[in-house]
């Protein structure tokens, strides 16, 4: 077994938010690899994410961003389970990244699924009308793809964050929001956000 | 006619945001009261911004503000004519203040004419039960009455502005906008925003 260094520990709890031994566990289950390491303890934070999210987050905070000058605004709703952790400056972070993120790429709802039905119907008729070449045993499977592939264009979470354009393994805003759970140890939820543009 | 020191204009203008010279002729029309030259300025004021308000305001800024360490935010969009004025303080203090009034006084809709119809129809209805021992030749009047009244309580326009509770002739938030339009000289629109309260 390859030597495992404390600095090593200490750059995967920061990379990654996961406790001290869960970070120096999967460094030795992954033989000092950094790269494997840091995927495993991505798997188990979105395990871990997964429990938490059915936990009542009723805390957070209310926040906002402002851009170029005035012309677009952000404001958004982000829960957590208490008080302590909505003070906490990852937690505020976390957050801020979110809002900045929604100021540059303006989605339009938190996630696919609350994208209306009226949308939803306009946007399957479209790719139904580009269909009508595709053999008719593959052509629902294939309108089905590709609206689901549109919601994620409007939905927060699926979208990759701003911030990590060009990046080697960009994380989207859902792969955030799960680091930030997993750092602070409670369920973290994006309610709701309101985007205005200057005579949008 | 009584004497108008500079310094009487001077603070007429700066209460009411009218022009040097206006400001000077309604003292000496008013015979340097300084009360009813006030009066006489908003009312003018009232008649140049009613002038002013067919004019394109699609310029301004997108302001916000978080109240109570982040359990209450406001987001709001302020239209003006031009960048320039955009970027006056004058304008920009008005925007804050109506933002830091929001926070306060949580109102749900620009103005009374923007309240749903169904919203209304359901006032109205709670008014039409409690009207019944009133004359019937005067009923329908009262019912409109009170709920022209009610209507009201919801618009932001319509609202005493927060800072001046208390005081001998308080400004609703409408006053404030037809004394921003004045001193800067632009129809001044306040066009949408919105409130997001913790958890609620």
């Amino acid at each position: 077994m390859s030597e495992i260094s404390a600095k090593m520990v200490a750059d995967l709890r920061k990379a990654t938010g996961a406790g001290l031994m869960d970070c120096k566990r999967a460094l030795q289950d992954a033989d000092g690899y950094v790269d494997e390491a840091t995927k495993a303890l991505r798997a188990k934070g979105l395990a871990d994410a997964g429990k938490r999210a059915g936990r009542d987050a009723n805390e957070g905070i209310v926040d906002s961003y402002i851009h170029m000058g005035g012309r677009v605004g952000v404001l958004i709703e982000v829960n957590c389970e208490t008080d302590f952790v909505a003070r906490n400056d990852d937690f505020k972070e976390f957050v801020h990244d979110v809002a900045l993120h929604i100021a540059a790429m303006k989605p339009q709802y938190v996630s696919a699924d609350d994208v209306p039905e009226e949308i939803r119907a306009a946007e399957r008729d479209v790719f139904t009308a580009q269909s009508q070449d595709i053999p008719e045993v593959a052509r629902e499977k294939a309108i089905e793809g590709r609206l689901a592939k549109r919601l994620k264009e409007f939905a927060l979470l699926d979208q990759e964050f701003v911030k990590d354009v060009g990046e080697k393994s960009p994380r989207t805003i859902e792969d955030l929001r799960v680091e930030a759970a997993a750092k602070l140890g409670e369920n973290v939820a994006i309610r709701r956000f309101s985007v205005f543009e200057l005579g949008g």
